[in-house]
């Protein structure tokens, strides 16, 4: 610390991640839909995502805040502070940053994990033909939350409400379950950050497989009903299109899923209990939600009559 | 590539930095002082001298894109084009990125450098009361060139008008000369980045030594006399604030002297010759500009009537 860059202790195989999030793209701060707190933690939790869909340990994170002029000191400490939350929650370690002028709020994370041996890691590439596909944790979650902020709706009464606003200000990223997973046996996972229907069609595209995923089969964020029918849609539909979520969906052989269900049942190799702040599972569950097919690669997506749809993820502009 | 991150066969100790440069802050891309070509250039080259300025070998870098509405994709092409550039010059390899909209352009770097032990490497910290202080390169230059492109002044003829924009435009990170440097017996090393004035004040308080830095000695770019007078600046004045210089300063025992002078003239370990697209020397000259004294933690800058003079690093807002 204080030197030109940051100097750490290496082991085998360094795994990196770079994102970006823009105030009025990705948050909006100034309306108070998320603290200058959370814009910290919700970056830092972009990155350790990454890390965790690889199956990694996570390591350092490095931070680089655009400040706008008018940005309070207070407001910037804030925003560091949110990220060593996360990061002490997560066994992460902030080594350093920078700060520059820029014309809005901008928060730039490069997340650094590590791992000692490449039969650690998973892919995107790896699904073959006969595997199942599983996700973790529930998912809708996330547009719920942020639908409920842009259309200035009330949440549900009761946890439910206060779990799907906390799915977008503090998303917990998967790092435990992510170990877990790669050490028993997925050799294809991502994690959710476009909706699923966008990243299941990223592992069907490196892998050179099809996936189908039943879409009656995606478990659901709890509280999500009423809201999905103000925005005209099915549950499963807001499930499947929600950004960000920070769910991992993996693919694995048949044979493995005993042994996969049992290594997430077991808290993945996290401490176990504990309050989930980010109104996720904890531990997360395991849900087997489709199957991998030869064909050309994309991934299908099946409604409850087994007709194809076409579902995107949603982009949300705020 | 094209998982969630980069996988990379590490080396014992991992180097990190992350920069960001903005557009109207640290540069101007839109009145043709830069091309996008030489800004994807420049954010690399802020990396790449840090991990320089510890004694690193270049590694990886990651290229985050804030991409404001209208920027064209051959632009933005044209800014990786350019870090690419730079970076097979370097002998770097550039691995991933990430694109988000933003209000302004802006490319944030982590550029990542390896060593093999402790002893590769070079701090702020290790200067010592008798130490040399020395400077590789030229100075002035770099703002040199950016008050001629800011106040719309003929570059002076010839190669050395040239040379000065190139300081702005394609500005060279050391890296063979730090590598040498450290490997020579350097034992505090900083890149300039803020001005001399300024970093030399960071070795000095990281020390906790003082150092004496005569004005007279400091090594100035060809060409910057008339702009000089024109900005009713001394010469020295303009080279002892210049940042974005990407020179190298550093302290090493007088016994060290001969070796360091050697190293460098031998071109570092990079390869001899070729024209030096920054328009500095190439290879670099170290040039000794001062002492390294017991007392208060400060840079001390002496001006040719042995007067200290208060000087800080010039920061130019495009």
């Amino acid at each position: 610390m204080g030197d030109d860059a940051a100097v750490v202790r290496a082991r085998a195989l360094c795994v990196t991640s770079v994102d970006a999030i823009v105030d009025g793209v990705h948050f909006r701060l100034r309306d108070g839909w998320v603290t200058a707190r959370e814009v910290g933690w919700k970056a830092l939790a972009a990155g350790l995502s990454d890390i965790a869909a690889m199956g990694a340990d996570p390591g350092e994170a490095y931070l680089v805040l655009g400040a706008p002029p008018g940005l309070s000191e207070e407001a910037a400490l804030e925003i560091v502070r949110g990220a060593e939350q996360l990061a002490t929650r997560a066994g992460a370690s902030i080594l350093g940053g920078d700060v520059v002028s820029a014309p809005a709020l901008a928060v730039t994370v490069t997340a650094i994990g590590w791992a000692d041996s490449e039969g650690q890691l998973v892919g995107r590439d790896g699904a073959r033909p006969g595997d199942l596909v599983g996700v973790t944790g529930r998912l809708g979650g996330a547009r719920a939350g942020i639908e409920l902020l842009d259309r200035g709706l009330s949440p549900p009464h009761g946890p439910d409400g206060a779990r799907l606003l906390a799915r977008v200000r503090r998303p917990l990223p998967r790092l435990a379950e992510g170990r877990a997973l790669a050490r028993e046996g997925a050799r294809a996972m991502i994690d959710i950050s476009d909706g699923l229907a966008t990243d299941a069609g990223h592992i069907a595209r490196a892998s050179g497989v099809r996936l189908e995923i039943s879409l009656a089969a995606l478990p659901l964020q709890d509280g999500l009903h009423q809201l999905a029918r103000a925005l005209g849609l099915t549950p499963w539909q807001l499930a499947a299109t929600s950004g960000e979520e920070y769910e991992l969906c993996l693919c694995a052989p048949p044979a493995r899923r005993a042994a996969l269900e049992r290594a997430l049942a077991a808290g993945g190799d996290a401490p176990a209990g504990g309050e989930d702040p980010a109104g996720g599972e904890h531990p997360a569950q395991i849900t087997w939600i489709g199957r991998v097919l030869a064909g050309p690669p994309t991934a299908a997506l099946l409604d409850p009559d087994g007709r194809e749809v076409e579902l995107r993820g949603y982009e949300h502009r705020w």
